[in-house]
């Protein structure tokens, strides 16, 4: 295993990605380097990935959307001869701890998420050009885009061969777009998933696996149209100039990450990571050009990039750090003021990039397999976006009073809701964190909604049920200890299955169904020997030798 | 482990649970006899329960329904003093294989699931009369019914101990009912679930845990009026007579089932299972009376009773027996007119029994960790509620023309849609199988039911998109072998896997996500050294000594 993950990464120094624009249209060719392995072991071949491949293509995705306003559509497709993509590299996979496999998933499906919501709320729609061969997690990553193109070369297919190769699932989607989003007859789907050849031509259009095949003389030009075309819907301004997003100031040691603005502690005894995010230093600028003046600086965009790269930097890297304690720090009014400035920039392409960021990376929180507690204590900043940190966790407290031998005369905390928890940040299950929380109970919602805007201390916050408990200076560290340790003793199994579902009451989405009963389903086919043991499929595939299958439907 | 695992119960043989009516109340104490245990090495200590008492729970709501119709409100409680129910019997839990937890699980939450459509469905409304401790599986019981009331005597509780104590998850509906059915604040739902003592009193009611708290010397007086409160809201009719569910005829041998219709035959090295349900032989009787003098006899109820029990049977007794082959046989107009029979008279009580009851045992089969096959050829009776086999199946073929050598003469096999297939008999997902099937291309399903009520022969009916394959004559005996000993080579996890996902396009209700979301998540656990290796918490749990745990969190 690689000794730690950096998730940060610089267009400069991508190993396998190709990414040109041409007015408005990116084009994004996978072209994978085989020597490139995030860790040694396997060589990436057939343009199949491992999570550094992956992580690039992260990173391609976010600049599309914040260094390039002018760009409408992205071609996804392949540098590479007769393949687009083979999907995770199967070597990789069976060499790789179960944990591993479980976040390498994860990360992978939040990108192809990503993918989702640029066509669906940027403007930036992305086109699968299938130059050759897209077969399991290749597929999948064209099951993200918009609008799929096959190469029709009578060889070129789409398939899913997890299930007959590897014993597995194609585990980034795969199953539940195939029926959810490109309506495949189930039957079908059940039929296509078994067949590790794939199906190409006319039946892969008539099956709706792709939308089109084009013969290979009229490639480049077809892609070229349909490109167009996709551009020709979007929203994107004309003439906008994109922002740089520059490298992310991080100090990485042992026990702590500092960032610019938001600091995380790692107590290794107690198993616990606190993040602390503050409010802005200063007020907010006073208008929108402004915001694009400070770009990458500008706080609420510099903060949500911090946020994204600790989440995901604890996740891959901290995995025995269970519980992550939330707090804020500063000034509540200068978020709210923040957020408010946002608000009313809503339509403006840049503005709107930042709400959307903030979103997806509130949704990562969401599905984070660690125990999420907010501390709501004076001197915090739970109001508005920084609020949805509350929202998002497990378990909130908040001082009722002060802590008397800290400082008397500290003003009480605080929490306010805002505009921005009233719809614009979205959970994977299409529902704000205060209606998901309030589901079924219409009237504590409409009771939360008539207070907004107004500083709640912990007596009202509590009644209204805006936090978990509110113990005072006496009770507080012993309830917070007591969390915290008895989080600490729990099977992390149990609490990730747990909090897999408590976090989304209401409807299920897509995107839920694939982190509830598709992630889940893979995850304990991943455990099983039937797949990862010494004679299971994984680790038999390209040996010659069939696997050995416990024969028991379970 | 047991040997072989019967279904079939007789009221005589109850051991666990006491039925008594009393006009339109029917009361069903759980009394669980400590030495009933189905299988040798634990006691039944504080009404927990094993296998063997939930088929007797399973016999009773079944007889509710069809053998009592002045039954309205059952009210659920306990034989025994300060304690309803420990819930699932922990040391059975410890000792049993991870197929036997898991099929137990499946049960036991389709009991549950009928409980709530006894109530939904049938005007008989579950009231849980908590007269002592419900916890785990105990209170999930608790949680199936329409009104939950708790004894208040300052030590009766509600709980969900099993992730303090025992490092799983509330396997059978706890966790969704929580938040999804009851409306329990999600942090709330949290806190509660961790806290292995429970919660009782006023809170429990505040928190929605309870509908409400009843001091002891007023609890007989206060569970006769609730009774009798929720009778007075049923359509149950006033004057009727209820059918006895006469003995099942069975036989069953090493490797075939046979009942009067229903037939089962097991190829142990195909590992397939070929379930044949026959139509009815006679004419559909001339009104509603005869169905009621028929009574269990009456072809549409005796069929459902013995599919249910060949599933029952082959999901618990031959879990290697991983594919499913189902045949119909006879005369598919006869399966119309009973349909239509039942449907004409859909408000008659016993006749709405006997079409929720195809409805549940359907999904069962939806639900079923095996591949389902569907093979229509001459002489089948794929049509209306028989039809819907074939929707339920993963692929089906149906015969263009005949078999050459067999019969040049016979009729070629066709399907027929009837209106069984249009409404009266919803999946999980709240959808008909047709509607699941066409999830996303209305067109398609319109012109399905444009052509209702005719045979279909398969050209149309693949056309039509109702089959998957219709091969001749010449390629079918390939075309089934392949797909049958295909199934029979992939990995049996990965097939589950697969099957759970592609089954249930479209919404998610509490239902699904049971069966998705929290159900896969607690087959990963369970699977786990955290919950069932030697020093899991299942196995130390009652040694005094703790679990040791992992700490990896996935």
């Amino acid at each position: 295993m690689v000794e730690h993950v950096e998730f940060r990464v610089d267009p400069a120094r991508y190993r396998h990605w190709r990414v040109t624009t041409d007015g408005p249209v990116a084009t994004v060719a996978m072209d994978v380097d085989e020597q490139g392995g995030l860790v040694p072991g396997y060589e990436l071949k057939l343009n199949s990935y491992d999570l550094g491949v992956d992580i690039e293509l992260y990173d391609i995705v976010q600049r599309l959307r914040f260094e390039h306003p002018e760009v409408r559509t992205v071609v996804m497709t392949s540098g590479k001869e007769k393949i687009f993509c083979a999907g995770a590299n199967i070597r990789m996979l069976a060499a790789s701890s179960h944990p591993w496999k479980v976040n390498f998933c994860k990360f992978t499906n939040e990108t192809r998420n990503g993918i989702e919501d640029a066509t669906a709320n940027s403007g930036q729609t992305y086109l699968a050009a299938l130059n050759g061969t897209a077969s399991g997690g290749g597929y999948e990553l064209a099951l993200a885009c918009d609008h799929l193109m096959l190469i029709d070369d009578r060889s070129s297919t789409v398939s899913l061969p997890e299930l007959p190769l590897l014993g597995v699932l194609p585990g980034t989607g795969g199953l539940t777009r195939v029926v959810d989003k490109r309506f495949v007859r189930r039957d079908r789907a059940d039929y296509f998933s078994t067949k590790s050849e794939g199906l190409g031509g006319q039946k892969a259009v008539q099956w709706h696996l792709v939308d089109e095949v084009v013969p290979r003389q009229r490639w480049d030009d077809v892609v070229a149209e349909r490109a167009a075309e996709l551009a020709a819907t979007s929203n994107r301004p004309a003439d906008a100039a994109g922002i740089v997003l520059t490298p992310l100031g991080k100090q990485r040691d042992t026990d702590t990450i500092t960032y610019d603005h938001v600091g995380v502690t790692i107590d290794r005894t107690a198993r616990t990571a606190t993040i602390t995010v503050p409010a802005p230093d200063s007020d907010a600028p006073a208008d929108i050009a402004a915001i694009h003046e400070q770009g990458a600086a500008f706080w609420s965009l510099a903060v949500v990039r911090e946020l994204d790269d600790a989440i995901l930097d604890l996740r891959t890297n901290e995995i025995e750090i269970g519980t992550w304690v939330l707090k804020t720090t500063g000034d509540p009014a200068k978020v709210l003021a923040h957020d408010a400035l946002l608000l009313a920039h809503r339509d403006d392409w840049l503005v709107n990039e930042i709400v959307h960021y903030l979103k997806r990376t509130l949704k990562r929180l969401d599905v984070t397999s660690r125990s999420l507690v907010a501390l709501v204590a004076p001197g915090s900043a739970f109001a508005g976006s920084l609020l949805e940190l509350a929202l998002a966790a497990d378990r909130s407290f908040q001082l009722f009073g002060v802590f008397e031998d800290v400082d008397p005369d500290a003003e009480p905390a605080a929490i306010t809701v805002g505009p921005m928890n009233l719809g614009p940040l979205p959970m994977g299950n299409g529902l704000t964190r205060l209606q998901t929380r309030f589901w079924g109970d219409d009237a504590a919602l409409a009771a939360v909604e008539k207070r907004r805007d107004e500083p709640l201390l912990a007596e009202d916050a509590e009644s209204l049920g805006l936090v978990t408990f509110a113990p005072d200076d006496i009770d507080w560290d012993d309830e917070v200890r007591i969390t915290v340790e008895e989080r600490g003793s729990f099977s992390p199994d149990a609490l990730t299955g747990l909090e897999a579902n408590y976090r989304f009451a209401g409807p299920e989405t897509v995107e839920t169904k694939i982190f509830g009963r598709l992630t889940a389903w893979q995850n304990w086919i991943f455990y099983r020997p039937n797949a990862s043991g010494p004679d299971g499929a994984l680790r038999k595939f390209g040996t010659g030798q069939r696997a050995e299958f416990d024969r028991k439907r379970v």
